[in-house]
């Protein structure tokens, strides 16, 4: 069995880069506020009286910073679950950090390339399908590993 | 205190259903791309020009299995959560055993009924409702257990 | 190196919170499904059907608790990860205690200020804008306290 001490660079890697995908994921709920203010768009009544924008929920770039929260939201917590399941599996320590920070790194590019710069395709793909394979990886290493205890 | 140790079956049980619930969760991801490849109806114009389709929000297909997707982060995720916190109140290891087994089965099902095959109700209420009562239970255990303490 | 023993109190106050927002987090469910069935407004053809209603994605109603909910998916993962990871830098028990109880009373003040009796702004501003600078407290400590080992 791996032993799981915060002492461990493994377990200190994981803890990095998951607070900062924390930190990235919460960072598009101030995207997307700074986009509904200064496009006067709200999908509030009381949000839109507040601020002297209208109700609107079809607003191109407000949409698009939406789809690209929804999308880390669909990944980033299943990323932080593996990651630590995964970390129970004893894998080699500089194999998982390099996991952890590619994955980091990609997840922040999606967000670049989906709300903030726009890019054509296949920049987003790229930046989405990178970490999609790595949450992969780790769920199948974790279920190969415990899979003989159920 | 219950002592959560690698080695415990119960634990183990744990990570393996968080695995498989994880990797259920993302497959939608891949659901959600084939339905739009093969409808030709894309989120993003760039999406829509690479892959020759249009932007469209309103495809029943599609937003069938964004609903899915949804109704995944609603409850996925807080099972990770109360699944792990229920661990440390040293539960009988059959029972949870069980109770972590059903959850995944019946989200399994929840996907199968609602974004691959549409059977009429209460199939999807069924699925949706026993793991939803599973996590009722475990919240309510956990704060019994601990609620002296705060 | 902080000691994370189940029966550390500032472990056991996170636990409690924890399990709490997460049930706070799926009473959402219910309060949709509540409202989707005394208006009669579905998202799924098979639900209008068995339940005698009609599909209808624009009800005011209903989309002020999903918003309500996607919020708190945007916002309550992210916790409960920053959150254990905060316990991990060691910090003062009264000090996290306090933390973790105004994020959970806030975030409840939040859903109910949303969702159940809709105030004017500032209300739901505030319920968001403190449990979100909590967020980002605990993400720097995390960061600033591990960023040597990475």
């Amino acid at each position: 069995m791996a032993v799981l001490a915060l002492s461990n660079p493994v377990v200190q890697s994981y803890i990095v880069y998951s607070a900062i995908l924390a930190l990235k994921l919460i960072s598009v709920s101030t995207m997307t506020a700074i986009a509904r203010m200064t496009r006067g768009v709200f999908a509030n009544p009381e949000d839109a009286k507040t601020l002297k924008g209208k109700v609107k929920f079809d607003d191109p770039v407000v949409e698009r910073i939406r789809r690209a929260h929804l999308n880390d939201l669909e990944n980033i917590p299943a990323f932080w679950v593996l990651g630590a399941l995964y970390l129970t599996t004893g894998p080699v320590a500089a194999w998982a950090t390099l996991l952890f920070r590619v994955y980091a790194v990609s997840r922040i590019v999606h967000t670049i390339v989906y709300a903030l710069i726009p890019l054509p395709q296949p920049a987003r793909g790229i930046a989405f399908g990178i970490p999609y394979i790595i949450k992969w990886y780790m769920g199948f290493q974790v279920a190969m590993y415990y899979i003989s205890a159920v």
